[in-house]
Parts: structure tokens; C-alpha cells; sequence
């Protein structure tokens, strides 16, 4: 039986290296760019992961580490108070310097510490801060891809990031329907995380939630179904949204239809990973926000599930079956008959639940603290994972969470009513 | 005993009335101005509460009846996207046309209408309708106390809105202590509405929720606890912040203290609706946002109740010792030794609890379905009623709403913990 | 003959009665809006006017004076940064205090103050500044009537400033000529002020230009001209226009015809100081940007004037035959066949000259040097006067500015051409 | 003699090389960023001038020409209205397709056209146009250089865009003088544009102007004296700032220094084309604003030169012992004892004198017309070129142009006096 150190350092490699093979297909240009405040370069989040472990391992735990450069702590810290000032986060794509190779370069100084660290005996607190660091990663993998999507996807050539290995199947249409759950006390969350079996502060604790009976769809809506309601006059009906949604999409920057969709003489086409393409009606409507999706369950006269009723749902169902990153489409897909109602993967589904913390809530110690607490104000909370979320990443409990407003993740919506 | 006709008649009298006697101290030019968009000018409030009962009860159902102003179906609606476009909030301080005097006229000719049509055979839904208006008026009164205070206080000559009836005694402070409550399943929310029984849409329906085992607290936070929090640095501690809440008091215009507190080198000095007052340590800390709300409680060891947790225990007091506007302190007052946990009056107490919908939840029919729902994203619940709310308004059930940022409320914070 | 006492002391009656005439038909309302941050309320003109004779003439000269009230030094400091901070202009209307009565008080206050200074000797620079003091108000008197347009016609009321006295006239369009001029070293400018023979700073030295030949239209352009313009697709055409005035006039708040102007099913109107009149065609056109009198003039295939080729062009007529406010019709009108070719009153005429120092211009002396030289900075010359100018306030060599984008003055268009 | 085919032949070889030489030392990554609006990747200006080739001269002349990509005519369009839409100037950053080496295709694709059409007959527009587009390409490699100092310049790292080739010598300081010119009619501009001798529209007519007698600094105003008027409190002191400057930098976004000057615990620093250097108290003071300039003469006694005094003083000295892009500094360096007054290259010199049309302006025909036409509003004129223009560029009547508040330019300060 392999040691905890072969363990760790068997996926450590993995890992890290899913992140440069995401970068792979990109031109050196690509790597620079940042369309929006929240759409980072890739040669950011390449720059970041691994000052995440140069931070909360290699410098506290290391004897004898040296830094790769001093200014990086500042260049690529994102969010972390607690270890110092960062730079402004809407101006990472301003920074020609440092450069693709030398980002490369400063990951293999990282990866070289991190190597001698995974030699080491591993206490229960170093297990802990690597198997974050790789689910930090994970995230970071997946938010390349979205962010990349993003500034590919902005730009008027709408070039691909890698050409589309096989066109897509018209897929019939699995029927909607509505599975009944009964009410009662159930038990959602996670017990604490521990170094074997890793979750993030915000699932945890496990407790009791009281839940009305109530029905929640067999699969995520589809672009097909998204459409009538668009034609329906869905962005023109003021009751269809709340208040906040309304000021939003009827500004001058307001918006009409789904991020990526465009409309043009010949039809309705989407942007996705491997460039503009018709629009496929039978895959699950994506890149709606929370305002979007809250105004179509309205319309189709249903509602969004809470994060209690869909944790407890999808709790019954098995998540290896899911679209994930491993499936190399990096785009949702139909539903097919034979599924597990499609709770896991394709698109992250919207919840009505507000991101907060559990009761009994405790973020991690000390600095690491900051890596979820102080996000639990003015977010929704989804769940899932997408198809560009790496398959051991996902669980039942895992909690996502975004502004209402936001659009630029692989998001979709799923149906539930009472 | 009197008829529904005659109780109707007698209560919308008697508001009508109050609002009339809110703007009693003040000058013309007081009536129109708004320090910022949420302040609006008394007159606004003064014609738009006339305006919602002649757009829901003279127009659908007085035979007859003649608009006042066509005009003032646009410049007086405030919100209601189902009647119509509406003059842009921001800008109701621009007006200074129709003057105070034809305001007047406005409601005299609307309350003339209303005498009419409260002599006519009411039916289940006017029934419902007026005494909506009724409470909807009260809600613009307890506005009007807090836009003025904003306006006046905004005015470098700090003038008073009135002056102070008595000087405020010391008062010994009630030491602060927890009341255990033991968790299961709870029951919270009010039945629907019915027109004898009113309700508002957002309290229903009654249901079941679990609750786990709390404490909470005897009184809210005084001024010089949440002095303390100042002195030790809170403002500057990152760590006790929401990521949103660090971001809003660390821009260039952030704060550093409730809204009308103004420190000077004679001491700390807050803002009153009579005039600038020495800070009085004992009285409750009022005016400050639900980020500071959940700053403060992080840093006391505590944290903020859920709105399940405060209208448990709320539901043992007994509301009508509260300190509110018929008090007429029109600020909030220290718990007295002797009281009811002061959870009813002095300030709108913050939960961490999003402002949704009751598992159930039906907003009211029509355009009237605009009043309540369409604000359920966002927003914070707050509870328990304020010194200027009126004390028939309100009730263990009663749920109130601001964003976390919003501080030109009476606001205040109670503590919980597990 | 009248001591200078007697006559600055008549003078200065006259101009400050003057101030409060123009109010006189007001609502205790209009005195405290402020529509936009250009557009001050009435109340602070009648404020500050007085505070420019407390500040720069009671305060240093009359021996015993009292302040009024110590925060008015802060609130009524328009932009003197040599006197101290200043209340943020954008924030004018936001203040209902001091009300339009104690305004009133602080004017009789000063009023009197100033009585006792006129009784005294009057040296030089105490004569100066008295005469500064009246055409500072006389230049207030202007803009709270622009002002006050501004503020009554953004109110969806249209309010009226004051009743029609007569309907306009059909008067017969003068043709629109060129008269020409020949070119050669022209002296333009006024010597420098003396208290005797008051110009401002910016009308000095005399000095010499050197000019084409030119040629100057016979009277200013038309609302009839003008509508050709729009119809002709003027505002659409983006090689009329500045690059500054396309950015500007493209934007979403962008705007295509003049600032009044109001298309309605039945035709063209234009909002008066006598409320919504339908728009008369042989009127000059009024309120339109340099940019837009810039645009029009090229569309027409000819150009602005400089401001030298203007003044020695005017001189040669007589001021004392314009439309200015005097006439009490407040807005301009045709141009007569007797005329004086329409260069004094009725609209402020944009010049293609930048606002710049004459050469060896001196500012004022001391804080008073911040009354003109510092605005000296992207801003346009225009000249003539209009018809809410003083008849004794205007001189060939004045010289008014303001920003391209500026559309709230009484501005039009002369032509000129080579 | 070599023809004009052959002239305009190795013309354009020449130019067109010298822009990618300029992009020699630069990473992939550099040609992509854009750290402000104004500061335009060198990906871009790349294209740009390829496309102005293609665009007024390829597709209209040369027959049988193919467009290299269709899409590139909004992509690389700057700001002709007359040609179509632009995409979105602030936005050049965010693309990062198409990739360099597509736009050096593009770069060999529009060569390789021009080479036939340079092998045809020439006829006087097509002459023209050639030279014109030739000298948009020298504008465009100044602002290559002046775009990426501003990009490479705000990055943390400070990366030098080419190492230092000889460390500054330190040269004695030349003594501030002022040389006499006496008053009265000048000829000023250029004589209009002919094939053979280029100059820009807006340098034409040559046309007469009075000036007066005036004094002009024989050398431009160095760090050492401008560090002086720091030290003095130059930035605190409103009196010495036109209006709209001290609001510009007493705001929060506000500067107390030139562009590129660091203070540091250890001195004074200055971020340069070769990295952070210290700060050399002899060189030209550049990276100034109109502002400063005006506000630096003000506090020095003098006042800056109209273009009219400073292109009749210019004209006494040869341009040809400047210090241009040629001499390989690129910064500015002392003016020298046997110096010509410093009048070329260097540093562009802010001039008072408004950016507008000299009398009997004509743009050149046609599309071309938005060269340089349309900008004549809200700009200075700048005069003599800077250490990073071309040579052959400048002329004593070329006429550049900025806003007051643009400091990314190699812009500084020459004294005038009466």
C-alpha cells in the first residue's frame, strides 16, 4: 500500500500538470489577456496556484526555502489580507511581466520545493494545507477554462480554443418530469474536513435541516426550452424578475439572451470552447445568472430548488456518470435517458439558498481562513459542477457560489416546486 | 359596536392624520430636498401615499371619481412597473413643482375620495386594499422620520427636527446576559392575510422549520460597546470583515463609525432628530449597516441570530412596552431593567438571515404583487420595529429588509451564539 | 453732483433690490432645487452674493462688523480656495437649510453692514471692490435665471417661471448677410480696470491682433435655420462634428437638438421661462453647445467668429438697443430690420477662441485673482450678452466662457466667414 | 537621379522596418497589454499602420487587391467614422488574436501589395498618400515607444524595455537664459501640402499674426528646477493651478509628481525605457501635464509660449543636432553649452496656445479629412518633437496636440516671458 507521502505526491504531479495541459492549446498571447475584472489571465492563475503552496507551505514549512522572486508575493496574492497587500485584480491583465516562461519557471521552482517537502514526514497540518492546495488548483483549473472562454469569446474573431473533436449528436430529448420527495428533517453538509477525506469549510458541519415536501426536475432545462421563453417576451415582463434583475437588464449595458448566445439573420448561434456554432437546442441552457435563472423558473411557473433539496436529492445519485472535464467536451450535454438526472456535471445549477454559513460554522485557522468565510454576504450558492470541473473534485455537499448577477461560469438551471 | 365601515373610517383618519403631523416642525424647504437617493423629500412621501390609494382603491372602484393631476401617476409611483413608468427616484429632490400647498390640496381631494368610497358597501378585497394602504402609509411615516433625519443631518448646520422634550437621564445599563432556547422543530411566519387579521404577503406562510439549540440576547448593543469595538481597531482588522463590507469601508469614501456619529476634540458626538447630542454610551448603537452588524458580532465572540432564532424568541414578549414613535423619544432608549428584552422598538434589529420567500410564499395578487416579492434578493431581514416605528405596525412575525450597506435606518444589532 | 458715496450707494440699492425682484415670483420650493451641478439654487445665489460682500468687503473694512453666522463662510464660498474649503457644489440643493426667510435676514444683515461702509471714506480699492461686488451680483442675477430655467423645465410639469406678457409676435426674418470686413492689426481688449471705469481683468491691456479679411453675419442664427439642420440629418453626420462632440452626442445620454427643444406628435416646442411654448422659427436658437454652433456653422459652410473678429465688428454698434433683461421678455427674439445686427442681448455668442489670457494680463490682486484667471483652461469665449444680461453690465469688450459641452446658458450662433 | 518610385520605394522600406525593429526586444507577451486607454499595445499599432496602408491606398488603387481578413477593418479601424465602426479603443488590450505572428502576416501581406503598387505609375494623390501614410507610421512608432513606457512603466517589476547602453555622464547644467524677440507682424505655418514637401494639414496656411515683444528660455526646464518647485509646496498651492487642474489632483485618484518620479526612502527615482533609474537633476524634466507646465511657469515668474512665439523663435536653430530617436538615448538628455536652445527633440514643449484651425484651414479631402481635423477642440499645441521622434519627422511648424491632463507623452516645459 502506497505511503501518504507517495499518495500526495502521485496527485501533486497530476495535478499540477492538468493545469499546464489546460494551457497547452493557447497561443503565448492568450495567456496575457483579461476581458473583464473577473476573467483572469491564465498566466495568472498558472502564477497564483503555485504561490498558493510558496505561501501556505513552502515558506512556513520548508527549512531553507528560498523565495523566487519577492515581488510575487504581492503580484499574485488574491485575496489574502492577512498576508499583505495585493495587486488590483482588475489590472492583471496589464502585466506583460513576468512572461509565460518565466511563470513556468517560477511553477518548477515551486513544484522542485514542493517536491523535497512531500519527502518529508508529513504532520496532520501539512497533509491538510497540500490536499487544499490541490483542490485550490482544481478550482483554478476550472476557472482558467470559464475565463478563457471569456476573453476567447469577446474578441470579434471568436477563435476556438481547441477545434471540436466531434460534432455534436442531436440527442432526443429526455422528457421533463418532476420526482416527489417527502418532507421532514434531513441532514445536509458534511462532516468536518479532515486530511483523509478532505471537504472545504463551508460544507461542514453536518446538521439538520427541515424541508416541506416538494419535487424537483429529472434534468437541467435546455437551450430549446430557454428560447421559448426568450421569444415568449421573458426580458420584457417586468414581473418576471425581481427588482434588482430588472435595474440590471434594462440598463443601457443591459442584455437580452444567455452570455454567449448571438443572434444573427441565419439563426441563433452560441460561442463555446471550440468557437461559434449553431445553437444546439437539446443541450442545457448555460452562462445564465441567477437573476436569469429565477426569472425563467418564474415563467415555466416552478420555482429553484434551496441547496437543502437539491443536496438531498442528488444525494441519490451516483456522480461518476457526470460530463465532467474528463470528458473532454467542455461544454454541457443532453441529458440522456439513462442518467442520473444529471445533477452532477454540465452546468452548475443555481439554488434559491443565499451563500451562508452553516450552524456551527467554523472557517479554517488562521490565514487560510479567509479562503471562504468572508465570501458568505450577497452570494447564491450552486451546485454540481460543470463540465469543466474535474470529476474527483465534485460532491454532494460541495458549495459554489456566485453573485446573482454573474454569468461567466458554466451555470444552468434546474426546476423544483412544492 | 361600531361597523367595518366606521373602524376603517376612524383608522384611516387617524393616519392620515399622523402623517400630516410628522412634517408639523417643518419648513417648507425641509420638505424638499433628499440628501441622497434613498432619502426621499417628505412631500414625495406625503403625495405618494395619497397616490397608492388612488391608483389601487378611487380609480379601480370609485364611480366617478376625477384625477387630481394626470401628471402625478408618473411623478408619485414609485416602484410599480405594472402601472407604468416612473420619474427616476434619484431625482425626486428636483422637483420642487407641485409645491407643498398642492400636495396638501392632493390629499384632501384624496381623502375626499376615500370618504366616499369608505361610505360605499366594502367588500372583502377593499376591505383588504384600504387597510394595506393603511399600513403602507405607516411604513412611509417611519420613512419620513428616517429620510428627514438623513437630510437634516447631511446639513452642516446640523439643525434639529425638534427639539428635545427632556434631557436623557442616565441610565443604569442592564447587564448583558444569554437566554438559552432549545432547538427542534419550530413554527414561524403568520397565517396568510385576511382583511381582519393583516399580514403582509412576506410573513406568510406559516411553517415549520428546525432550529438548533441557541442563545440569545437579553438587550441590544449600547453605544459604548460597540465604542469599544472602534477603539480596539475593528475598523482596521480585516479579518472580521466580509470580503463586500472590507471592500466598502476600505474605498476612498468609506467609514469608519455608525453614520451620524462625528468624533471631535471634545468627544464623540452623535447625530439626533433633536440636534447634535453627546454621545450617550448607554442607549442602543444605532444607524449602522449589517456589515458592521456582523463586524461586531464576529468580534464579540458572537454572531448575529437567524430571523427563525429572533422570532422564536421574540414571540414570549410582550410588544406594546416597546419604545416607538408614540413614545416620542424618536430614538432609541437604553433597556430598562424591568423590560422585554427590548426585542419590539428602539432599533430594527439585523439578521443574518436573506430576505426570501417563505417556503409556500404568494405575493399578493395583480399589480399589488410588485409590493413585497420582488425584493427578495440581496436583502437582509431585520426585526422588531424601531423607536419610530408606529406600535400598532408591528409584529413578532413583521420581516423588514435593507442591503447589508444601508446604515440611514434606525438599525441596531442583537447578539446570538450556539 | 452725487459724492461717489451717493452714487455707489444708489447703485448698490438698485442692484441688490434687482436680486430679489428676480425672485419675486417664486414658491418657497423653487429657491432650494438644484437639478444639475451647474444649476444652483436661487437660495444660494441670494447667499452667496451677500457673502461675497461680507468676505471681501465687510470682513477686512468695516471695523466691528459681525458675522452673520461662522458656518456661512464654508457654505456660500463658491470656489475661492484662498478663503477656505468649500461646500461641494454638486451637493447646493441637498441643503433646506438656512431657509429662504434666514437667507433673507443674512442679505438685510449685509445690507446693512454695507449701509454703514458707504457712509465712510471710499479709497480706491474699497471702491473697486464695491463696484466688483455689484457686477458679481449683476452676473448672479444672470444665472439664477438660467438656473432656474434649467431647474423648472427638467420638471415633468413644465412649470412657468412667470406668465406670458404678450404672445410673440410673427415677426418677418431679417435675410441672413454678410458684412465684411477688411483684415489688418486691429487693437481689441479694454484698459484696465480703474473704479471709475469697471472692466473685469480678463478684458486687459488693450492690445493688438492681427486679422483677415472677414466677413460676420447680420444677425444670429434661427430656430428655423436650425430645424433645417436637424432635418438635414445634422446630428447623425458624424464629419460635422469634433470628435469631443460625437463622443459626447453618441453616448447613451446623448442628445440631438438643443436643450429645450421637445418633439412632440404635434410638432416642435421649446421650454420658456413662460413654460412650453410651441417653437417659433423665427427666434433666434438658444441653448446649444459650442459644439453644436460649431457643427451647425460648418454644415452651413461657414464658421464661428474669433472673439477678435467679433469685437471689432461689434464696435461699431450700439449696446444700448438689445434684448437684454430689461425688456422683460426673457427669451430671445427676431432681429429686427432696424436692428444693430443682433450683437448685444438675446443670446451669448460662441466664438471659436479658447479662453485665454490677453497678452500681459494680470488677475486681480490677492484672493480676488481666483475670480477669473484660474478658469483660464479648456473653456470657449462667448460674447454679447443675452436677454437675461443687465443692460449696464455688457461691454464689446466682455468676454464670458464656457465649457464646448455647455448647453444651460441663453448660447447661439453668429456666422463668419472669409 | 532615382525616381520618385524609387524615392518612395526605399522610403517605405525603410519606415516600415524601422516599426518592427522598435519591437526587437520585446517578449510576445509585451505587444498585448494596455494599462489605460491611451496607451495602445504595440500589437496594435502594428496592425494599424498596415491598415491604413490597406485601407487608403491598397483597396482603393490597387486592382485585384485581397483583403488579408475581413474583419480587420473594424479591428484596426482608430477613428474613422467615414470608413465605419471602431472596436472599442479602451478594449485593444483585451485581444489576444489576431496572435503577433498573424499580424506580422498581415504586416508581409500588406508589403507585398504596396510593392506592386509602388511599382506603378504614381499620380499626385497616390504620391501623396504614400508619404501621408509614411508619416502616420512615424506618429504611430513615437507612440509604439511612449505606449509601452507607459505599460512596461506601470508594472511592479519595472522591466526595462532595452538595457542602458552607456551610463549617464553628468553634464554641467547650461544656465537658464532668456533670449529677446521683438513684436510685431510674423509669418507663422507652413505653406499647404504638395507631394514633394510634406507637411500636415493643420500646419497650413502660412498666415500672418501680431505678437509682442517676448523673451523665450534658451533651454527646457530641468529636473533640478522642477524637483525645486516640489519641495517648494508647488502641488499644495492652489493659487498657482488653473481650476480645473487642482481639481484633477486634489482628487483621490490626484498626483503630486511628474509621471514616471518615485519617491523612495533612498532619493528620488525615475522610471525610464531602461528601467528605474535615479533621478538625473540635469535632464529635462518630462512626463509633465499642460497643467504642470502652466503651474511650474506660474510659481517660476515666467508663463509658457504661445505656438506663435515658439515657432518664430524655433526657427533660428537646425533641427538636425536634436536628440531624436536616432541618437539611441530615448530620454531626454542636457541641453548642451553649444546646444541650438534645445528648440528639437527631447522633450515636446506645452505651448499655451488652444489646438484650432489656422485661418483658411482645410482639411486634407475626403475621409482623410478626420486626420487631424476633427481634434481641434479641448487640446494644446506641443512643439519640436521629443527623443523618441523621428528625425525626419519634425518641422518648426509641426503642430502636435494633447490634452492638458496627458502626461504619457515625453512632454516638458520651455519659459516664456514679456
Amino acid at each position: 500500500m502506497p505511503s501518504v507521502n507517495e499518495v500526495l505526491t502521485s496527485k501533486f504531479c497530476a495535478t499540477r500538470l492538468r493545469s499546464v495541459e489546460i494551457c497547452r492549446p493557447l497561443a503565448i498571447e492568450d495567456y496575457v489577456i483579461q476581458a473583464m475584472e473577473d476573467a483572469s489571465p491564465p498566466k495568472w492563475h498558472l502564477a497564483h496556484t503555485s504561490w498558493f503552496f510558496e505561501t501556505f507551505l513552502l515558506r512556513p514549512y520548508l527549512p531553507g526555502y528560498q523565495l523566487f522572486n519577492g515581488n510575487y508575493e504581492y503580484l499574485f496574492n488574491s485575496y489574502y489580507n492577512g498576508i499583505g497587500a495585493q495587486f488590483p485584480r482588475a489590472k492583471r491583465g496589464t502585466l506583460s511581466r513576468p512572461t509565460v516562461a518565466e511563470v513556468q519557471d517560477y511553477r518548477r521552482h515551486v513544484d522542485d520545493g514542493m517536491g523535497l517537502l512531500l519527502g518529508r514526514e508529513l504532520n496532520e497540518e501539512l497533509t491538510f494545507r497540500i490536499i487544499l492546495g490541490l483542490h485550490h488548483e482544481q478550482q483554478h483549473q476550472e476557472l482558467m477554462l470559464t475565463d478563457l472562454k471569456y476573453n476567447l469569446g469577446h474578441n470579434p474573431l471568436f477563435p476556438a480554443y481547441r477545434e471540436l473533436e466531434n460534432s455534436p449528436q442531436v440527442s432526443p430529448l429526455v422528457p421533463l418530469e418532476f420526482r416527489a420527495f417527502s418532507g421532514g428533517i434531513k441532514e445536509i453538509g458534511h462532516a468536518p474536513p479532515e486530511a483523509r477525506n478532505f471537504v472545504f469549510d463551508n460544507e461542514s458541519p453536518r446538521h439538520r435541516v427541515f424541508v416541506s415536501d416538494y419535487q424537483i426536475a429529472n434534468r437541467v432545462v435546455t437551450n430549446g426550452e430557454y428560447l421559448a421563453f426568450i421569444e415568449n417576451g421573458g426580458y420584457e415582463a417586468a414581473a418576471l424578475w425581481m427588482s434588482d434583475a430588472w435595474s440590471l437588464i434594462s440598463a443601457a449595458e443591459g442584455f437580452k439572451q444567455p452570455l454567449y448566445w448571438i443572434q444573427r439573420d441565419d439563426g441563433w448561434f452560441e460561442y463555446t470552447l471550440s468557437g461559434l456554432q449553431p445553437l444546439v437546442l437539446n443541450n442545457p441552457v448555460t452562462h445564465v445568472s441567477g437573476y436569469e435563472a429565477d426569472a425563467y423558473a418564474r415563467w415555466s411557473g416552478a420555482r429553484l430548488p434551496t441547496e437543502q433539496e437539491w443536496e438531498y436529492a442528488a444525494a441519490n445519485f451516483n456522480m461518476t456518470e457526470g460530463n465532467f472535464y474528463e470528458s473532454a467536451a467542455l461544454h454541457p450535454m443532453p441529458a440522456s435517458a439513462s442518467s442520473t438526472d444529471q445533477f452532477f456535471g454540465d452546468v452548475w445549477e443555481w439554488t434559491s439558498s443565499s451563500y451562508g454559513p452553516y450552524p456551527g460554522f467554523r472557517p479554517f485557522a488562521g490565514q487560510l481562513g479567509e479562503y471562504n468565510g468572508k465570501f458568505m454576504a450577497n452570494q447564491l450558492v450552486l451546485r454540481g459542477g460543470s463540465c469543466v470541473t474535474s470529476a474527483d473534485h465534485i460532491r454532494p455537499s460541495y458549495r459554489n457560489f456566485f453573485y446573482p448577477k454573474d454569468r461567466w461560469q458554466f451555470s444552468g438551471i434546474r426546476l423544483a416546486k412544492n
